[in-house]
């Protein structure tokens, strides 16, 4: 089955020259967003992990089904100021501007094993930002996963070091 | 299995006074995070739809999980600007404010059922306004489901004359 053809390139979007890789075509049918979710979930059979990790918004679309089929706790990064209880965050720069993110404090203990899931790599820096969140509250990263990978923004050089799956590379 | 003994309550956010229903402690722990989400699955089993619809940010958390499991398409609702092609919009009003969300316009034809899932309802404005959006194209609401409602805000007479379920009730 090949998901990329349900992906949908929109020109211009957010701005222009950019194309943009509109996961709404695969999630919409039902053959094909069951068949990425189960992809993903083989690629993180092989790590041993507690916690699904998703970043707000899309982030959540992956990171609960996931967690559902693999019968894992799922925590929410969250853009600033949405947590209800107490958190530490961080800032990082995006290609315009900068944005912050945070997670609650005792999500995390010493030790806690957690993959990181979003529905798309492009420079990698909400992937990294995500990352030292778990890291500075004593998590460990055992892998991230992607459904989109755009190599040739070299996300996967920001996150040297770390285990890194995509199912959909353009 | 009491799914609210795993909601943790934070008194005075998002502002004093409010007692705010947190679920990042059910998400996080496997056991009750499935029975909720399968719990969802049993209830909408009686509606006949094609699709299952979430509400930025909240609603992608449940809604995909619900779509995974049961096999059906999954159609997001986003704030007012993130989503790449043709949309339909419309704004509510908020506690505080107003609101502005959109759909793809081709993600809904004349005829096609639904079932709207969020985390929460509580004065029931988001929960119309996304049924308003599907309507607009033509769309049926067949369902209303939810993990929690607040009883004392009423926001079931505001989805009046729609099915409407709920797990946990305060």
């Amino acid at each position: 089955m090949d998901l990329s053809s349900k992906i949908r390139d929109i020109k211009d979007f957010p701005m222009e020259g950019i194309i943009f890789r509109d996961i709404t075509t695969l999630l919409k049918d039902p053959e094909y967003m069951v068949e990425a979710i189960d992809r993903m979930v083989e690629n993180l059979k092989k790590f041993d992990f507690d916690y699904v990790i998703g970043a707000e918004s899309r982030g959540f679309l992956f990171g609960m089904p996931v967690a559902y089929a693999m019968k894992k706790g799922f925590i929410p990064i969250r853009k600033k100021g949405k947590l209800p209880a107490e958190t530490v965050s961080t800032k990082y720069s995006l290609e315009y501007g900068e944005a912050e993110i945070e997670i609650h404090k005792d999500a995390i203990k010493k030790g806690t094993k957690v993959v990181i899931i979003d529905d798309l790599i492009a420079t990698g820096g909400t992937a990294k930002a995500a990352a030292e969140l778990v890291e500075s509250l004593g998590g460990k990263v055992m892998a991230f996963e992607f459904l989109i990978e755009l190599e040739n923004l070299n996300g996967r050089d920001l996150l040297d070091g770390y285990a890194v799956e995509s199912i959909i590379k353009y």
